[in-house]
């Protein structure tokens, strides 16, 4: 889409070169045919370094757009993402293009739904009442049960068991703000990569990328009811029990164990082998990945069982010395 | 349905001129052809106002009951309100009536099942598996994912998105208890409102109002696995994050702030712009908008942090005073 | 299935004479046609009194293996028991089979899908979207709502209700690990059943056993997104409020009351009638079940209560004694 398009939707006025814009990305990660955006000035290096053709971005940070990057500028950039990300939105669904795929020795019930383009592998089962997204794949020998629902664009890889009633794909929670109070969706144009040998249990939910990928690595074993936000980054071999949530942007290591009830803030970095009791609260990264955690705020899961046994004796009447 | 024949049906005798009742519902909203129930003495002043014309009651409030309005009286009143509710039940799907009205432009997976006397606005797009029961309705360019179900006699505002998964109307958890422990169900025969411009996240439960409505208000943004008690309003741009829940009849004033699994009590009525961080149990009513909360009990939620800091030098090796 | 065949999959050398086994339980409760094996030292009693007719063992437990059971020796017993319980798992979808059988009166959508072998009793109500796995029965007079998910093999009793989305018999969350931190699967191979009278809220996740069974009994009532681990057992009319989650093998006697948020550690017994606050973690035994329990750790609610209100006492500024 040209720029001056773009513009024009989302009301900036633009002069100069035209260029055309191929979608949106963070500063760090946009390439150079696409557009990005800084709302909040200490990501300013990342602005002084991106290879954007063009950024939102206000007046005060408009200087430091690095050569051959347009500055689009706004005092509300972050609202006008929101509104340029619905240009590049796709459509919910498509009603043209090419017949699924339905690879070697799969069973796919007749009222499950394979939409356009989609790309089943071998071996695979889908059940009644699942739904697969367009240009999505699902990869050799999984089973996707019932009324399980894949969007559009998502990846489930191979050997995977994908219980009933969880959905892949979703938007991720994120909005702008107007100075009224009122929300402006970003559009959730990104997807979910489910890598081989996953198993997620039933009910769950996991939201696609805002931009680039929600990730859920090899070999990892998801319980029931359990949430994740946009773009979070699960290592392979991860447990994550029951009910548990890990919020947008939280980059797990591999073989970490989150209990049931637990969660996570967003925009952690938690390291490999980490394992956090049920009911844990994770709201700074965790750089030490051979200890157990609990408690919120976090401390070492055999401080909080400390802490808790002194509490209790807070509790108990005073006994009065007696010399 | 004639009195004599509630009276009959629930076992309660019943002399005097039979009028006609047309459903049942709280003391202070009970219209002139509807009953009532008084089942906690807090509410006698409801009763001695209430416009009802029939009230369940036991023999010590009997005669507050005020003039023109007939006096069911029984040792257990809201259990015979449960076996009552039963008999306005609607069925659960409707094999008869109207043919439901797609509006122009809208795409109706056909996987996907519309009842009886829906209304489907235009340029909605519902997707395969999803479920509208009968006499709902859905506003324009509404989007509704795969395997969403909303149940009948609900409302789905325009410019809406429902994630998978979603349950809208669902019946609230309500029952009356029997003196050996058992659990009598009141039937639940309000509805769901959901407004305009309202997105709702994947796997969420929204339970029907009793009586009444459960509503939830223009330009709410809900995350994933959240839930809502039956009969709760949520205020204008009130956000709620991942796996937060709202219990019955609670009222949250506009642009409220649930943090991800922050929960509330039932009944409780919540100041406009009032935030919570995540985790944050609400268990009384909050009058100051404000501010910030958080904790369980909640406190704001820099005293949380205060006293959480507080509480963690517990731990710290007592370091002995040197003169 | 001959043992020499089931050896020689899990790669363990066998000799001697074969057997036929059907199955694998626990200790306890393997009959003489079934396997069992010994991952904890704590069973060794168990051990010693099995009935099983062969048992995956390490070398050093191998000498209390009884007379006429064969002892499977092996470094890594319940690895390879994860392998074994592959062996055992049924089909996920059968297609060939007895065609399903509906009882009078009820009405099953032709958007749902019952499964070859599945009973559905009368009167009975299966919206559109609702799943019925291969060997499933409904009993009388039961709705299942749309998009219910129901694996095979399970039972759901009489006059029960099941919400939109609740997945009933999705697999126990249990695996086995290797050294280098890779989960193995074991297969999930009993069933769940609910007994008559229950209700269970939208978006439930209920686990199917390992061994067994995973059982709801009569006259339970279940509100939304509650979770329920593999082989749990809930006694009769129980009430479990919304995102409360019950781990794996914890048994509740009758009457408990489960709050809101609240959830119990695996492997628990909890006696009858005892009640938990919302947001109550319990992590023992409970064997009073006439008293009211709150906070995490858990204590008595009173308690919990006069606690929290001590240490918001920290938070106040200490006023000087004046003499």
């Amino acid at each position: 889409m040209k720029l001056s398009l773009i513009a024009k939707a989302i009301g900036i006025s633009f002069t100069g070169e035209d260029v055309e814009i191929e979608g949106i990305h963070t500063l760090d990660d946009a390439s150079s045919s696409q557009m990005s955006f800084l709302d909040n000035e200490k990501y300013i290096n990342s602005l002084e370094n991106t290879r954007a053709k063009a950024v939102l971005c206000n007046a005060a940070a408009a200087h430091k757009v690095p050569e051959g990057c347009i500055a689009l500028v706004d005092e509300e950039p972050y609202l006008k993402l929101a509104l340029a990300s619905k240009l590049f939105a796709p459509a919910v669904i498509e009603l043209e293009g090419a017949e699924p795929l339905i690879g070697e020795g799969s069973f796919v019930s007749d009222k499950a739904f394979i939409s356009k383009g989609a790309i089943i592998g071998k071996n695979v089962k889908i059940l009644p009442g699942a739904f697969v997204g367009c240009l999505s794949s699902i990869g050799d020998n999984t089973v996707i049960h019932a009324n399980v629902t894949v969007y559009r664009d998502c990846e489930i890889g191979k050997d995977c068991i994908i219980h009933g009633g969880t959905v892949i794909g979703s938007d991720g929670f994120g909005f702008a703000h107007t100075k009224i109070g009122e929300h402006v969706k970003i559009y959730q144009n990104g997807n979910v990569v489910i890598e081989d040998d996953v198993e997620i249990g039933a009910n769950c939910a996991i939201d696609r990328a805002v931009f680039g990928t929600t990730r859920i690595r090899r070999g990892c074993k998801i319980d029931n009811l359990v949430q994740f936000g946009h773009n979070v980054d699960i290592g392979e071999y991860s447990i994550l029990v029951a009910q548990c949530g890990i919020a947008g942007s939280t980059i797990l290591g591999r073989n970490v164990v989150m209990g049931g009830q637990s969660a996570t803030a967003g925009h952690l970095t938690i390291a490999p082998f980490a394992q956090f009791a049920a009911r844990s609260g994770v709201t700074n990264d965790v750089k030490d990945g051979s200890k157990t955690y609990g408690g919120f705020p976090l401390m070492e899961q055999r401080s909080w069982l400390k802490l808790q046994a002194k509490l209790a004796r807070l509790l108990k009447p005073k006994i009065p010395h007696v010399k």
